[in-house]
């Protein structure tokens, strides 16, 4: 059979990565799709310069729209990342007739539902594998393993670089900053970490992965994203101390009440298989209601694990040219049509426990004072820790663990507490999930 | 359109799990599928007594060739389990152009190869996602997930009965036939335990990994097979005190000499995540070369989580109904013409670390003795731990552990060392890996 031609946007770090493991690998891909697949035309900057591929044999250019239209194109795979022109792009290829293969979580997340109808309405598809976990195949299996199931929760390390992060603090007692300098060294967070550590990126692949899991539309905008920029060595010695690690998760879940869709520093029993996934690995635990917990893991970032899922996703597609609209897997996972507008709850609305650190003054009458205004608010303390302070100090760390209630009811009464004139300015708070 | 119809072969757990399922979560299914499946024909013994199905609906039947030969019936599901019958009725099931969905691995694992080629040429699907760690999605992964790599290698715990033994006896210093009785008590493990605490059961798992991981035929006769049940709780403490958890593993390995097929009590490190898979869970570790290792983690048995595996199955089968046989996911991973004859290694031929537990005569130069032999075989050793003999004791444990050879240099040295009067008996040998 002809080859099947790809058009790569992008030969930067994930672009390099897919045209190294599309040539590596190729044999193996043709043992497996019975075709060959070849990278016929490239887009880039600098890219006459390039030296993966042979330049003789592939079109090379720097204007990436001669891609999307050129005519021999079958398969348009959006490396280039950003909203804006990755939009433009990725539109422009399904207007011709192109199948789209995109590892761009923020594109998915805020522009998909657009994309998504102009591709349904083209009859082309739109991949998104390695947008979300790198090269973990989480969307085939929330959208196909588990498809006999209905979810009940996501919960993932969605980010490597602040897995990073908080794996070095825990590990060496460092600080916030100087592990964030290291990343940044090493090249796991960019100049401006603020997608990474601020939980941005976590809450673009969250978006993604609460619509495959509950057919709802991808709703970026009402994801609550709280970053890991603000977590002490302290936190992180005290939840171990409690039996706890602190993770940086992105959690949805659906409920009587609506859908939550959260990213937040998280602390998890030290003894669930994702509370041991260290250094920049990524892994995604989901609940169904057949299947119970499964556990995917694997590297969520890096130029050859990002093109196993674009390649992956590049094999789906070129199966998928001559089946009918009705038998596909449908982009979304559900049918348009049986779409639905489950409400996505309010942070005030949803149910957590917290872990919560307090600076008081080391008087009697104080860890009284704190826990009967939790008491007042009818939340319920599950553990406390309060060490001597250390010698000439005046001041101790009140250290407690809530059971789950609605988060405006602690809300409220941590404002009281902190009105106290023996706690020292603002509580820490830090949300528990026990994921049993 | 038109509702799917299913025969369902067998009511026992797996077949009430898969009953319940698809009842329970219909409307979940007919969101994703765009039409509804249901069960319309059955064969169970006993079947008319069975209370999920409304047999005002549904047709019941205990001889299961009318089910296979129902006109009505699209997809077959056979969870009856076992070789003959399941055999005789999937044949049966192809050749009058039924779809089949089945959960039994020890039929693909010895019966595979004339089955696919049956379906091939009668241009059906045969779906098996739940022979291969139950409501984990293995076989989509390694198939399709990471289509774009060259699998380097796969360590699975896909026995839960066994990893359920071997996690008590470390927790709680328990003995095998103590935890074995109450996993027979429980329901983990059958009255004749041998087909999952002798590894024959993972056997016929790994077997099909393997094909689907490299394009092989299905060979399981080749595949080397160790039990857990002369594992002692002493060899449970030493690995622990050398870092090490004892797992039954089914390891995959493509090397320069030919493939490694074997299932075998393994020390593998403490700190990796596999090693802290605990109860009946299953795990499976997947090393490609793009993505590198990923790790797919669930429950591997039981009612709801294999029919999870199922209930997938028949969605994608759904699915395939008008696909042309070029476009369809090859039944065993690759296309027919591309598998490939690498040889299977045998066991002596293949390299591995290992632990030996010898028990020998506390005097001197013993020690020296024994490290002589290993080295005069070229076998380094890499760590040696020997207490002290308890008090009145003349005879103590030396436990060692050595670097990779390949284990016919292993067993001619073990062979010599058994030979000397101060060593007693027979050296124990457990298998190590790194995984790393």
């Amino acid at each position: 059979m002809n080859a099947v031609k790809v058009g790569l946007l992008g030969l930067g770090t994930v672009g390099g990565g897919t045209a190294t493991v599309m040539l590596r690998n190729a044999d193996e891909i043709q043992r497996r799709l019975g075709r060959p697949v070849e990278i016929s035309h490239v887009a880039g900057l600098g890219i006459a310069d390039q030296t993966i591929l042979d330049a003789s044999k592939v079109k090379l250019t720097e204007d990436a729209f001669e891609v999307v239209t050129d005519p021999e194109i079958d398969i348009v795979v959006e490396l280039i990342g950003g909203y804006t022109l990755a939009k433009e792009l990725v539109m422009k290829a399904i207007e011709n007739g192109k199948h789209v293969v995109t590892a761009n979580k923020a594109l998915i997340a805020t522009h998909g539902q657009e994309i998504m109808q102009a591709a349904m309405a083209k009859g082309v598809n739109v991949a998104y594998e390695a947008s979300v976990a790198g090269g973990i195949p989480i969307i085939k299996a929330v959208r196909e393993g588990l498809a006999a199931n209905q979810i009940e929760w996501i919960a993932g390390i969605i980010n490597g670089t602040g897995n990073f992060i908080l794996t070095e603090m825990r590990d060496k007692g460092r600080g916030f900053d100087d592990v964030l300098k290291e990343a940044q060294q090493l090249g796991y967070a960019e100049a401006d970490p603020t997608f990474d550590v601020e939980g941005i990126d976590a809450a673009h692949k969250l978006t993604i992965l609460a619509s495959l899991a509950f057919g709802i539309e991808l709703q970026f905008d009402k994801c609550y994203t709280e970053g890991i920029s603000k977590i002490t060595t302290e936190d992180v010695t005290y939840a171990g101390e409690l039996g706890y690690r602190i993770k940086h998760l992105g959690i949805t879940r659906k409920t009587d009440k609506g859908i939550e869709m959260r990213v937040h520093p998280t602390l998890i029993p030290e003894k669930r298989l994702i509370a041991n996934v260290d250094g920049v690995m990524n892994a995604v635990l989901v609940y169904g209601d057949a299947v119970g917990p499964t556990l995917y893991y694997g590297a969520g970032a890096g130029a050859e694990p990002t093109a196993s899922a674009v390649v992956a996703d590049i094999i789906d597609t070129v199966r998928s040219f001559d089946e009918d609209a009705d038998s596909k897997v449908p982009l979304m996972g559900f049918k348009p049509d049986a779409m639905v507008d489950t409400p996505i709850l309010a942070i005030e609305e949803v149910e957590t426990a917290a872990y919560l650190r307090m600076t008081a003054l080391d008087k009697p009458g104080v860890l009284a004072e704190v826990s009967e205004v939790f008491a007042k608010h009818n939340i319920s303390i599950e553990a406390v820790v309060q060490h001597e302070p250390a010698e000439g100090v005046d001041r101790v760390h009140l250290v407690m663990v809530t059971q789950k209630d609605i988060e405006k009811n602690l809300d409220n009464a941590i404002a009281e507490v902190e009105g106290f004139d023996e706690i020292d300015g603002k509580v820490v708070r830090i949300r528990l999930e026990h994921l049993g």
